[in-house]
């Protein structure tokens, strides 16, 4: 009885998020959705990127949270266009409420819009928000394994960053072993493993996001 | 049309956890179900518990993963009953899933029965599977905010364990003001810090789970 309901709302969902991935398009904005479990960076990632891309590109930032508006006010407080959606217990965002969100947001000569999901690992990758590219964050305090015991992320994401490398000395986390799980699930995937408190290693995600967003507005210009 | 039929997945699942609660009340067992985030520390909390009480309780264990049985051989290797649910895919357990699962565990003259869930930190708390009590787990890399943030597991757990506290010199986490946070959602939660690494803070969760063995079995003998 549940599969077929949840088929309809999986199939709303997906319309919606090609009409907003359309509009995207259209624009020239690259839109991406940030995916982790919950204290993995994803924040973190955006303040940095905010702070040292924010002169070059034009960006927003649709954060998503069951409770507070915590994460929004650290993104305001760069400066950045910011809204908050209040999931109120729902554990992913959607198409619908990202649409929603977008009504408040200037989006003439936006370039990047970065929606910050809900903190989980599962859920969201089922529920597709319009995005040209999903991120996958993991943070190495969470184990070198979580791409084989959570493979779906893995196999979607476009792009995985490592966070907190700064703790690599204190946690039993081997990169390679991380790289190799997630690379059998996508081969080729893009790693960046990055530290957002020490700020290293951000350059080389940097230039892989400036060069998508160009792709974007190249592709944006031809058609 | 989704809400009435998500409700009766619900009454559903509620319906078979009482009877789950009703057979380890006949039979003396004191059942816990420990929900995180992924990468907390379930499985570490698990293997110092029995490794270090596995000798005076008799503790059976259910793991639930999407995938692999990395945990279920981590916990077996202790010389634990063990039973791997897969969920393939699914973000949480279900009384159902765990009622299938205990036909493959020898009951006789159990103490203590883990069920550790999916790692996340949303989905599982809905989803009663019978227990006694809700662990929740918490590790100091994911961030002191997280209780805020993420309150339904806090508002329900009967006992928080504060996890990787070998990692507090390394992180931005406040243990005031975690507990803080979790406290206004629940007066008195009690709050074990500890490192399953580095083997720090665990007598107090054993002092907190044999008395609550003791107290499970003294109303197992009145009734």
């Amino acid at each position: 009885m549940r599969i077929p309901i949840v088929r309809n709302v999986l199939e709303a969902n997906a319309k919606e998020a090609d009409e907003l991935r359309t509009y995207f398009s259209r624009h020239g904005i690259f839109a991406l959705n940030l995916i982790s479990s919950p204290g993995s960076g994803k924040t973190s990632l955006l303040e940095c990127t905010l702070q040292d891309l924010g002169g070059v590109l034009n960006i927003a930032v649709i954060e998503g949270d069951l409770q507070t508006d915590n994460d929004a006010r650290r993104i305001a407080a760069t400066g950045a266009a910011t809204v908050q959606i209040n999931t109120e217990g729902g554990c992913h965002l959607n198409s619908h409420l990202v649409a929603e969100a977008l009504t408040r947001l200037d989006l003439a000569d936006l370039d990047v819009l970065f929606i910050e999901n809900v903190g989980n690992l599962v859920c969201p990758v089922e529920f597709d928000c319009g995005e040209d590219a999903i991120v996958a964050i993991l943070s190495v305090a969470e184990g070198d394994d979580k791409p084989e015991k959570y493979p779906a992320l893995f196999e979607r994401a476009q792009v995985l960053v490592i966070n907190k490398t700064d703790l690599l000395p204190y946690v039993a986390f081997d990169l390679v072993t991380a790289v190799r799980h997630a690379r059998r699930l996508q081969a080729g995937l893009p790693v960046f493993p990055v530290s957002c408190t020490a700020r290293t290693g951000l350059e080389a995600w940097y230039d892989w996001l400036r060069a998508a967003v160009r792709r974007k507005k190249h592709c944006f210009r031809m058609f």
